[in-house]
């Protein structure tokens, strides 16, 4: 049995509460929270406190926290020898400032408090300073999700900036194809079967080997038709995108 | 029944004819090839033909021949008073140029040959000259999908180029992300949940309403470190993307 007190009461700290308390081994002995618990915590009988000294003894500590509220919150923590983990993809180990072990336990999934999810298909990946910690760490992941990786900080910051265009910036993109029908009148749900193929398309292929489009065929006129078609921000993003598909092929071609 | 005939011997072309196999009261006559057809059109003892004199007569002709060749295709036919459709998301109706009824019948999917593909939930836009031609064209189309959408080629033509916005450059942001990752030994697999979500979100939420990431948070320091991780064409792209995000954000807050 792995004993977790997890830190914070928004998104992933309810969700990751959620799963242990799914989990075989796994106990979830308290949750600390400066605001008011969220109903969840109540109605399950968790253990909650906003006084940091009564936070009971554990063998892992979850700060589940804001990314910038880490550093200042890990320095009043006082748990030599227990292990210490964040949650945040785009902060370093070393944003732990205290004299415990440290670790990383980052569920790479866009994650809000109430849509329900199962951990079981979320990556999660792991740090720590020593195997031990990693092995622990690795029991509590497995604990919940099949999908287990060691990942560095220095690989962590580059896995965030890479979420960031295949989540944030796609979405972006379903933004601007949703503008472009509703200025014409036309039902974006005729898009929505395009847009999920075309996710689960590279789960099959490469995205180089996927790529389609005027671009990738050199189809000019077609790429001069389109660009009449949009507003002036829309242009920018379609022309830029567009020469770094050309530009793709070409480094492929040279290969 | 509904009897039909295929011009075309390409991807349209074949998953169309699996399709309309396996519906209903449709009946695929004939199809014109002017290359020796594939082997299932050979298997499925389907009647081909590569002399455009000798097309048997039908209800509704299909041409499903690359874009650019239907104008001078079209030209050679003579089918007065029978239906003559294109399968074309950026050719208008008047691309044409037969002495027949026009319409259009255009599937909204990345087909690819030979992949499996279920035409059930594939979106199928039509657009006829007059309303018994249209009544007839939705008959055929909900033969083989549910979905079926009444567009005229001005909407036709934003519908085109919104789809490039959504499949072609949402896939060149995945193989951005793969890019990062594979530069840093990260393997991408660790993103592919996240981005089957981002697709699967907008079926409930509006694209405005899902965004998340750096740039709607108005994040700085995190747009900052993440810059420094990018080359050169990587940060044009983030910078591009990320303004305009800001914007979109700025305009519904002043709704």
């Amino acid at each position: 049995m792995i004993d977790v007190i997890i830190f914070g009461n928004g998104n992933v700290a309810t969700q990751l509460a959620k799963a242990f308390l799914k989990a075989d081994d796994v106990q979830l002995l308290q949750v600390y929270s400066r605001s008011k618990p969220t109903n969840f915590f109540i109605k399950n009988n968790i253990n909650t406190t906003n006084d940091i000294k009564k936070v009971k003894n554990a063998a892992i500590y979850i700060i589940a926290i804001s990314d910038d509220a880490i550093a200042a919150f890990s320095k009043k923590l006082n748990f030599k020898n227990k292990l210490v983990v964040h949650t945040s993809g785009s902060k370093p180990i070393t944003e732990l400032n205290c004299d415990a072990h440290k670790g990383i336990f980052y569920p790479l999934q866009s994650i809000s408090k109430n849509k329900k999810i199962s951990f079981k298909n979320i990556p999660i990946c792991l740090e720590a300073e020593n195997t031990k910690d990693y092995l622990l760490l690795e029991k509590l992941a497995f604990s919940i999700s099949n999908k287990v990786y060691a990942i560095n900080s220095e690989q962590r910051k580059r896995l965030h900036v890479a979420a960031v265009f295949v989540n944030n910036f796609t979405n972006h993109l379903y933004k601007i194809g949703k503008d472009i029908c509703d200025t014409h009148q036309v039902d974006f749900d005729i898009l929505k079967p395009l847009i999920v193929e075309t996710a689960k398309k590279i789960t099959q292929l490469t995205p180089l080997e996927a790529q389609t489009g005027p671009a990738v065929r050199g189809d000019k006129k077609t790429i001069e038709n389109h660009l009449q078609l949009l507003d002036e921000k829309q242009q920018e993003i379609y022309t830029l995108i567009t020469e770094s598909i050309i530009e793709s092929k070409r480094l492929k071609t040279e290969d």
